[in-house]
């Protein structure tokens, strides 16, 4: 089983060296990744200038790019062959809810389904002292379920684990993409010569109550698992809008 | 009624001014926008450096940043109050399909529709000679109906325009997101010091025969008006991945 494995912290992440080994007992393991950190890069693709690559040990690549380029040079150049399963990450940090849509771990496997692979993305939910091992063992178990029992077509799987020992979480549970209660801050600064300018602050951490969402279940010491999809029309608002029609 | 438009095709794009323009009959309208070209950038988020903002005319302002950070600017900082609608585009070059996750057109009413905004993101499917008139007359349409009726929590609406005179439209089509038929290619090349690169090629337009899709309704002379959601989840396959479950 051919397993790519990428990321948005960039090749040299110790989040991505713990995923790579714990998934050689799965499969044989590339790695291709971006050179430097790449976080909330999104879905970003890079079209308007090329894209270098330096193979910086055997079956591992640094790529000047985005984890989205990293996906698309590895399987159309750089792999022997097409992979079985894409893995991304351990990203430092959780894609929980909406964040998914920032994320340039969770759109390295969105890239991959695009291209009908099976994909998994895997983030670890802390600012600091990760303890990745506790993702990647169960990276590894995931990865076997999916090669086994494939997934369904268009879809991968976002995957947000507590920052605790092996031993200590309570479980896996499959859930639902949460959703934040918007509290984004600008913060406003004046720089050294009187002009100003302005910082993205980020939200603060605060979520509707939802007991089957991925952000619940982290908060209870539970692996999340949700599948995602490629399909984001929302059926339900068709007829509405049908009304409106001209 | 305070309408906010901004693009991924930069401050300067004639697809913006007609659009704008447009729009002044419906409210007061506020451009915040990108100072340069942000194509395929996504939902880019600008964490790790501050943002500069000129204002180049009077409710006019130019951000060295992404679409999605456009939007963050302009609701917490830029705007005289919170904005009833939302407006991206007019985007040089269709947003169809899978295409929607890569675009900063489609992100930056995603950071709306997040922001619990009602939004909207207005393409032109074409290469060049584009004739934005046609969109700019629909989108002002458009924005009236959902000024008016408003639009489910968490969904975003996704305009695609055939590239024709506003008389040649055959008429507006509801429709759901395609699926392109993955052939992505990279192209490698040598540089004048022996060094391989290489260049993300793009897909060639190959879409699944979906008569319902945004794709076909663009094909065949209509307007295409797609809702989008917030939410990903993949709900059917929440039980099938239960079983998997330790």
């Amino acid at each position: 089983m051919l397993i790519l494995v990428t990321n948005d912290d960039g090749v040299y992440s110790p989040g991505l060296k713990v995923l790579a080994k714990a998934l050689k007992a799965v499969g044989d393991v590339w790695v291709v990744a971006p050179d430097k950190e790449q976080s909330a890069v999104a879905h970003s693709l890079t079209l308007h200038r090329p894209l270098l690559v330096e193979e910086i040990m055997e079956q591992v690549f640094a790529v000047n790019g985005t984890p989205t380029d990293c996906v698309n040079l590895a399987v159309n150049r750089l792999l022997p062959g097409m992979p079985d399963l894409v893995v991304s990450g351990i990203n430092k940090g959780g894609n929980l809810g909406d964040d998914v849509t920032y994320s340039g771990t969770v759109s390295a496997a969105l890239e991959a389904a695009i291209m009908g692979l099976p994909a998994i993305a895997v983030s670890m939910v802390a600012r600091e002292d990760f303890l990745f091992q506790t993702a990647a063992d169960y990276a590894a178990k995931l990865a076997e379920a999916v090669l086994t029992d494939g997934l369904k077509r268009d879809t991968l799987l976002n995957v947000n684990v507590p920052n605790v020992a092996p031993d200590k979480i309570n479980g896996v549970k499959i859930t639902r993409q949460g959703r934040r209660i918007y509290s984004g801050s600008v913060l406003e600064r004046i720089d050294p010569r009187g002009k100003k300018y302005y910082w993205i602050a980020g939200d603060i951490e605060n979520w509707e109550e939802q007991p089957d969402a991925d952000y619940a279940a982290v908060m209870q010491g539970f692996i999340s698992v949700t599948p995602l999809k490629l399909d984001l029309t929302d059926y339900p608002s068709l007829d509405k809008i049908k009304n409106w029609e001209s």
